[in-house]
């Protein structure tokens, strides 16, 4: 049995998605160029944008396509420090390495990094958000995302807001793990700048947007052509540009119904988990359903202390794909920076597992993943 | 009939290219993931980069996957002043905006801005190159696009980057216009960086790759994860990166007679505009088969000079697709910046368009825009 439970690194494609893919690809005029081909390409980038903006309630014209959250993260942190005169940028060290190494990138350049202190429970402390924010005079961008990739730790988005707006600071929030999966009115929020990531929501690698708040003031990363009204040069990917939009689209007729059966298969892991292993641990509280994403469960297993390594190779071995952190980290032995950072001397001695599940998966999976870490716990983990 | 004679704006998608992007859409671990579904995605993507280093000869690892041309074209030139203390950039006015934009930005920087000049029939003069290099003592770059994409004139890659290196000068070229169009043998050239587009050469929009010759001192530009052994962060687009690595290895399979096809095409388009408009103009010689791509030809008409926008607009009426100048700028009014540079009397006097083909393209096509030119002699155009 094959059970892909690293929903968080990367997620399958609708077969909805492919399908308008397929039917783009077919269409191949440059967005840029006016005549007929090139108008037709036009209508399909904009009409998803459109789509897009809806679904998250914000203009048209306020999002920007790109190559994905990487490319999100990068160019809005570094053009807010090029372009808004940022001198000091707020961040946490649970962040995704998008974040991470553009801070330390800026650091190099002179730009203030500070850290928010993170409670032992995942989550950001907003005491201390708010108590840096009043004693820093300086030109400020906060950083923070909105679901945690390792742990699914949510942030409330609405009070972090009202924070950075109170202190007139910047609110940057990357959302790939949240977009699709959880609803959106930033209309109604003081978010000035989102990252999105389409593959993360069962859309095409590749792409992604930044959602940037109109006359922010932000200008191009990427220098070029005048695509995306000047914004992020280079010809648009329309058949990822619309494959995203058809990601989305499908994600939010869907969320209700889609959630509850992702929401029921964590709670039915928690469950299974507590009976079978009485020791386990949910890092960053990730069995708590109010703090953490119903996409993602953090597990740590005390039982498989001294068989840490191969505990995670054993799963493979057994067809069930899921990671010991982020993906973007796999290949590292250095062990996950944001279990470090909650609780790094439980890191060293047990074993985590981050298991993140989508709408494909099914119970019968999750009775498999049980199974296989009980034959584990049986018998000693061996090659 | 529909004629599509934009292909120096984009290409039509080969069927293979669909066919191998298709079977990858269902293949969908994140390459940076250590379990089954991962490797077999980092197999696709290394298995795509060892095609493209092989077809360009250079070493896989030489090779950056990217998001095309223009990110290309901005990470190399911005990182080389950030990474490499490049202080000069020698470049010209006829360069593609990913070039002239990055280029101004980076004048905002301090960076020093040389243009070398051209020459009436749209050449590099490189006399004034070496004059500029041996002048400069500076650590210096030249960028230079090896086929202009508006005139189609090719740039002598080999005595270019001969100059380059008697004067110990980086170089790198935007090769948007002619990789998957002509032979490649990157190892035997004194090149330092090369940019490439799939979309140019009848592969997926949305990637590209960088040439990026090993120990360059080049780091990343865009920070986040591991990916690109460092060099670019973000998930690979693994189905566009195969779509890609197909459509350079089909390229290079059928180069010799496509190749011939499409000279045959640009032979008799010539033939007929001089036999029926006498007074036809051919910006920057690209009638000269010697000095002109295969894929380009840029024609001005004094017949046509008192309904120049009508012109244009009619052409694209009668199912002819084709372009003032490049797709980026096909929106602006302010006429072709390559066409100003080499002539500028002529380019406001003349209305010029750009014809560029594919093996796609059919002789009846050809014989279609005659007569639809023709047509317009004959009667005055209206709408």
């Amino acid at each position: 049995m094959k059970v892909y439970l690293d929903n968080a690194a990367t997620t399958p494609l609708r077969d909805e998605v492919i399908s308008s893919m397929f039917n783009v690809m077919k269409n191949y005029g440059n967005p840029s160029s006016t005549h007929s081909y090139g108008r037709s390409a036009k209508i399909l980038v904009e009409d998803s944008r459109k789509i897009i903006a809806e679904n998250l309630n914000v203009k048209p014209n306020e999002i920007i396509f790109n190559s994905g959250g990487t490319e999100s993260d990068n160019s809005i942190l570094k053009s807010s420090v090029n372009d808004l005169g940022i001198q000091t940028i707020i961040t946490s060290k649970i962040e995704h390495h998008a974040i991470l190494n553009v801070v330390d990138y800026l650091s190099s350049k002179k730009v203030k990094i500070k850290y928010v202190n993170v409670k032992s429970d995942g989550s950001i402390d907003l005491e201390d958000l708010e108590s840096i924010l009043s004693n820093d005079n300086s030109k400020k961008l906060v950083t923070l995302m909105h679901v945690n990739n390792e742990i699914g730790k949510i942030l409330d988005l609405k009070k972090v807001s009202s924070i950075c707006r109170k202190y007139s600071t910047y609110f940057h929030t990357d959302a790939v793990q949240s977009v699709g999966h959880f609803k959106f009115d930033l209309d109604s929020l003081n978010i000035d700048f989102l990252s999105a990531s389409a593959h993360k929501f069962h859309g095409p690698k590749g792409i992604g947007f930044s959602f940037i708040r109109k006359k922010s003031g932000l200008k191009s990363f990427i220098n070029g052509g005048s695509q995306e009204r000047g914004l992020r040069g280079g010809t648009e990917a329309v058949h990822n540009i619309v494959g995203m939009s058809k990601a989305i689209s499908v994600a939010y007729e869907n969320l209700n119904h889609e959630l509850k059966h992702i929401l029921n298969l964590k709670l039915y892991l928690i469950k299974h988990l507590k009976i079978n292993f009485p020791d386990v641990i949910f890092n960053g509280i990730s069995d708590d359903l109010r703090s953490s994403s119903h996409t993602i469960l953090n597990v740590g297993f005390p039982s498989f202390k001294n068989n840490r390594e191969l505990f995670n190779f054993n799963l493979d071995l057994k067809g069930i794909a899921c990671s010991k952190g982020s993906a973007c980290q796999s290949g590292s032995n250095q062990g996950s920076h944001v279990l470090n950072e909650i609780n790094s001397d439980l890191n060293k001695k047990v074993p985590s597992i981050r298991f993140s599940f989508s709408h494909f998966n099914k119970i019968e999976e999750i009775d498999y993943l049980v199974e296989v870490l009980k034959s584990f716990s049986k018998t000693p983990i061996s090659l």
